[in-house]
């Protein structure tokens, strides 16, 4: 089944719009017959999960790590993006050698459902209209994207996962594997994240919502169709979420009170402070590589994530005979997924008796940490898939790392 | 002089424009031989600032209190708002028998200048053209407010105030006052506030900024020519701040998760969580009692104001040889201003052996506690008036208090 040929609709054609339509890397294809069954209780069908792997699968197929990006990543985990042309975003974690090693580890990273980079998302057209969906493509969960890349592991012949990992959303992900699929994960390692998305979280969300739908040109997500976009209100949803990426001693460190290629305040509402040139930077380059309306769905599908509130409020409930093996981890500065939110996670593991390291990492760099050169971050995963790999029976690395 | 009538323009009648042209409040208005001299070292004049007073003025003028405003507050901070017919915003702790008793003292609270309820503001008509400033408006600076409030001061024949107070942007007033007036200041109460505008608080205004600006209602400033306002962009602005004033504690004890009206989830984008709902209400009604331009002037000038800076980057050079007695007060769970940047006011104050107090309030409400009912800071502020007054020979409270 193909759709990535709509009936009507031609996108304008600047690279974003075309990676949402017929991505540059794998992908799979699932038919119209094998559809998915939405939390929402809708059923999506057909649907496409785009992806990339790294590495080899070894014969048992028993070296498989799948990597959950966050709100706004990709596939492109250790390669190339197509659209900005930037390193994969996690290089520093990913590839020969490196932590999550290629060398050893078949790595697999779905860009996941409701994304903009080629998994069916209110980008994708339509099959009823050959338009793109827009603010008809169902609400989805973090659920919902799990249960799709469940669609990629049977694709690729995986029963068992040897890993699933990621940070931020990436890490709610794994949660809910883990508690959703539990056979089909041998360990589990959440970075950064929470078993649920904290009133300040929705509301920063919520914001950024609100930014982008100000925006006229979002044209009540029919933007695509009217060869508009919304870059001015997604650029504020960008920098308001962006400053929650970031400690207030990082950018304090970062940038302090510094002025920007000036000797003195402009008595202006120029970018005075290098903080603000920064921040509209961050902003305007989002624009170029990413969807206005994924990031609706995608932030309204954390804003929903639960994982107690799917076990009677009791999210012990969620890992009630566990054999996943755990390495749960935050940092000490980031205030968006705070360490006691990982201490939740952690003694919910701990009161099902499951298998779990907790490890919080001193850093100032705050949430973006996870994505950031951060040594004891690297030794963690480094030496916990080692341990596991080890009680899964594969083969050590070659160097003994 | 008279600039209520401008010569060209006819603001569209509704209640916030006309509180901004002519306000229901006192005012005085200050004369184009008598300009203001902006830190921009432009001139202004002719200007006005409105005010309200509460309390009686002594024969020795000895007993006023000048309470300085934050962001959006008003001249309205012991009596009903002429827009929103709401209470004062400070009437927990302004009034007969509260902490600033005004059975005892004279309280005089100005509306900014950059303001929009009746002191001169981008929403003022320029002189020059009849119509609105816009941003044409000069860039100010706390000092300029401070400036202009020293006419007002003069013009009540008040030689030295009893004290001044404020919190938030009110209480960077209160040291630019005490820094930039020492004699004009017995005694000075900044509350939740900072001797310069973090990086964070830089970016958090930027953030809002940009959302004004992106809104195209905004028109380049010149909405009120056009019969326009930019309210999503201001409602935008004031959400993303809003989110700020509240510590997380606060949001978690508020609103949790819970859904607003719904036994479960819509999966749509309506306001499903009550904190969505509160925020949405927050930035709605912000509007309503808002100017958009007077959001972008304040902010800047907060993001400007730098004490130490103005003193060689010195903040102890800003207070050297002080008389002044200082009560500086922190709330613990305030992320905005929190109590380290507090701690650097009183080191500073130390290190010029100034008489200062310093109380940091446990309190999980944020930044917004100095707003709220918090026993502890009127104790506080009760306490150091009356030991101040004593000093100044005043007249103790009726009832011994």
């Amino acid at each position: 089944m193909n759709t990535a040929n709509p009936r009507e609709f031609q996108p304008h054609s600047d690279a974003r719009v075309l990676e949402a339509t017929k991505p540059s890397s794998d992908y799979i294809d699932i038919p119209e017959s094998e559809p998915l069954h939405l939390d929402c209780r809708q059923l999506l069908a057909p649907f496409r999960i785009a992806y990339k792997t790294y590495g080899t699968l070894n014969a048992a197929k028993s070296n498989a790590i799948l990597v959950c990006h966050a709100l706004t990543g990709d596939q492109y985990v250790a390669s190339e993006h197509p659209v900005t042309r930037k390193p994969g975003w996690w290089e520093t974690m990913v590839g020969p050698g490196k932590p999550i090693d290629t060398d050893r580890f078949f790595v697999i990273c779905p860009n996941i459902l409701g994304g903009c980079m080629g998994s069916t998302g209110p980008a994708s057209p339509n099959p009823k209209t050959g338009k793109p969906w827009g603010l008809d493509f169902p609400v989805i969960t973090i659920g919902d994207m799990v249960d799709a890349q469940v669609r990629l592991i049977d694709h690729l012949g995986i029963d068992q996962l040897f890993c699933v990992t990621g940070g931020s959303m990436g890490g709610m992900q794994v949660l809910q594997w883990a508690s959703r699929y539990p056979e089909r994960v041998f360990s589990a390692v959440p970075v950064a994240t929470a078993a649920w998305h904290s009133s300040q979280n929705i509301a920063f969300h919520e914001v950024g919502r609100q930014a982008v739908m100000a925006d006229p040109d979002w044209c009540e997500g029919r933007y695509h169709e009217l060869g508009k976009t919304p870059r001015n209100g997604l650029a504020v949803a960008r920098m308001a979420a962006h400053i929650t990426y970031l400690s207030e001693e990082a950018l304090h460190r970062k940038f302090g009170r510094s002025l920007q290629d000036l000797a003195a305040k402009s008595f202006s509402f120029n970018a005075d402070f290098q903080v603000e040139s920064y921040l509209r930077h961050q902003g305007s380059t989002f624009v170029d590589r990413f969807d206005a309306n994924s990031y609706l769905y995608i932030t309204r599908a954390m804003d929903y994530f639960d994982l107690a509130a799917e076990h009677g409020d009791v999210l012990a409930n969620a890992f009630r005979g566990t054999r996943t093996r755990f390495c749960v981890v935050s940092f000490t500065s980031d205030w968006l997924y705070p360490t006691r939110e990982s201490r939740e996670i952690v003694h919910a593991l701990n009161a099902v008796a499951a298998n779990v390291s907790f490890v919080e990492i001193e850093s100032d760099k705050g949430h973006d940490a996870f994505l950031l050169d951060e040594p004891e971050l690297f030794a963690t995963i480094r030496g916990f898939l080692n341990a596991a790999a080890e009680r899964r029976g594969l083969k050590p690395a070659q160097d003994g790392r």
